[in-house]
């Protein structure tokens, strides 16, 4: 099964309110060292043969992502990446 | 300046409205060949100094994902990695 992921993210200069709100909430963590939060959205697409890249853009350019404030990004999914649980 | 990044998606076994709403609409689009959407959330962090993978994970598990009906991934954003615009 091929999985495509387009992440969604508010353009840089657009303000984000839910990040600032967990940024704001950091300090009462105990954590002082972080200087900014953007919370975004995370697409998985599982095609059922090729992972098709273009018709993945064509997808988030159409129904996933507002380009007036938001860039994507998208790339085929590795299992075998430096992510921890 | 070190960004650290969250993934964090639904539990599989957990029913997804929105990413079954996108993929309904999928074959109005002409896009017949999608099997399933996921739809999550991707959260940068910024840190100032060097990033902290452990301090992340505790953000991602107090503030940032639900551990019951979600599951989470954190690491470090690498600017030089297979992603196109």
């Amino acid at each position: 099964m091929a999985r495509v992921v387009v992440d969604v993210m508010l353009k840089p200069e657009i303000l984000d309110p839910q990040g600032q709100a967990v940024a704001n909430a950091l300090p009462r963590l105990g954590v002082n060292d972080v200087s900014s939060v953007r919370i975004g959205r995370r697409i998985e697409i599982e095609f059922a043969a090729e992972p098709d890249l273009d018709r993945a853009r064509e997808i988030a350019d159409k129904l996933l992502a507002n380009p007036v404030i938001e860039d994507f990004t998208i790339h085929v999914h590795q299992d075998a990446t430096a992510e921890v649980a």
